[in-house]
């Protein structure tokens, strides 16, 4: 996988120097290394001013599990770069974002090489690391002032806790995968009844995608279910995010649209 | 069932008058009954002085969906009754409590008599609604001072909403079912994250039931997660609580020992 991404990277992004951490080919029980190593590998990278992003390898799970230790020991030098990824990366952005960090994106990772039309996907985030495309932009965002984008769940489980950013006048994209329909209902419950979401200046809906079937059956699609809380709560719904678990998972700057 | 429960409750608690409001056996999708119409049931017997309890039904899914509503339309009648349930409905007994209501307890429902053993589940909530026994209670709620219990991620997706209570001080249970244990974890962290819950009392760990299997294994047991977030929140870990979605969950009066 991560040859694949370096001889992609190689052929179409010659500038781009692309070095994987040891750390991504470990294997500790449910996780790519402990805690303690997730977490020292990640301040490594942050914290080194000659690296200009910091890009997620992949989601699955873990990252809530080093936030607090490791972004408490981030320097200045952290502040500088691009943090691109998604998924259970989600609650890493977050905070780093909650954290006033002004370069942080959501989008395509090197393990979506491994998904059908992944090169493009890949490509995309590469081209938004090399010169900051504005290509593989979800399409919303060049007209959206300010932006955020989360997996739902994941964004759910930093509510109420110092990872959750300030996204007061945001457009808010939420995306899902593999979760009950009942489940995206109890998740856009949480997000749209905490006050502070409240006042972002509007939700998009990505993709939710590999829904188990629910029985009986929900009765509400997920755009149903986005337009219910959306009016239960006062937030405007904006309609559907170009972002998803899939390759055509565009890239959304947090805070809206940098030029490099 | 709900003949069932009624013949157990005429043969034990002959003073319990024990009543089913149509709505129960309404059947609307994933729901017994539109949110209008559910919201509508629960406030009409909850404003109802002549009812000393409201005893949920079931839980599966949907209290959330009616909360913000019907809780806005309780009167002062309200308050003088007991509120007795579990599992979903802790997104209700969240709210109460977190309006102040005074006589909130988590503990069995009427469904719970399909279970294997259920009747001594439901015997123990009539128990408990027909003159406060304390026969059924957790066994450490006799000396715990202030307590709480909810289903982890009915109370996760409470966290930063105006149904999360002020539970400073108290002893919090959380139980939960058919999660796998990586969601364990993540909802862990997730409340022992929010800085009101990290003034609670402790953390006692009740019966986490049907977890699905982690490919590859989580690598930590349920109570080794519970122990790990404590440790990182400061929160202290209490060890187990006799409570879970099962025919042996005991009640857990919110705020602590009540009398009759």
């Amino acid at each position: 996988m991560a040859e694949q991404v370096t001889t992609l990277a190689a052929e179409r992004y010659p500038a781009v120097d692309l070095v994987f951490h040891p750390q991504c080919f470990l294997s500790t029980g449910h996780f790519a290394g402990s805690d303690a190593l997730r977490a020292a590998s990640f301040v490594e990278i942050a914290n080194d001013a000659t690296y200009h992003a910091l890009w997620f390898g992949r989601g699955g799970y873990g990252s809530c599990r080093i936030a607090e230790d490791a972004l408490g020991k981030l320097t200045e030098a952290a502040r500088g770069k691009l943090y691109l990824g998604y998924s259970d990366g989600g609650a890493l952005l977050g905070g780093l974002y909650a954290m006033g960090f002004g370069d942080v994106a959501h989008g395509p990772m090197p393990a979506d090489i491994t998904r059908t039309g992944g090169e493009a996907a890949v490509a995309r985030a590469l081209a938004y690391l090399a010169d900051r495309s504005p290509d593989g932009l979800e399409p919303s965002v060049a007209s959206a002032g300010k932006t955020a984008a989360f997996n739902m769940m994941t964004f759910s489980q930093l509510i109420g806790t110092p990872l959750q950013p300030d996204l007061t006048g945001h457009v808010l994209m939420l995306e899902e995968v593999s979760e009950y329909m009942y489940r995206i209902d109890r998740s856009l419950f949480h997000i749209t009844s905490n006050p502070a979401i409240r006042r972002v200046a509007g939700i998009r809906l990505g993709r939710c995608s590999a829904i188990p079937d629910n029985d009986p059956d929900f009765g509400q699609s997920e755009v149903e279910i986005a337009q219910h809380w959306c009016r239960v709560s006062g937030i405007p719904y904006l309609g559907r995010a170009d972002i998803g678990h899939d390759a055509g998972n565009k890239v959304v700057p947090f805070g809206g649209l940098r030029t490099a």
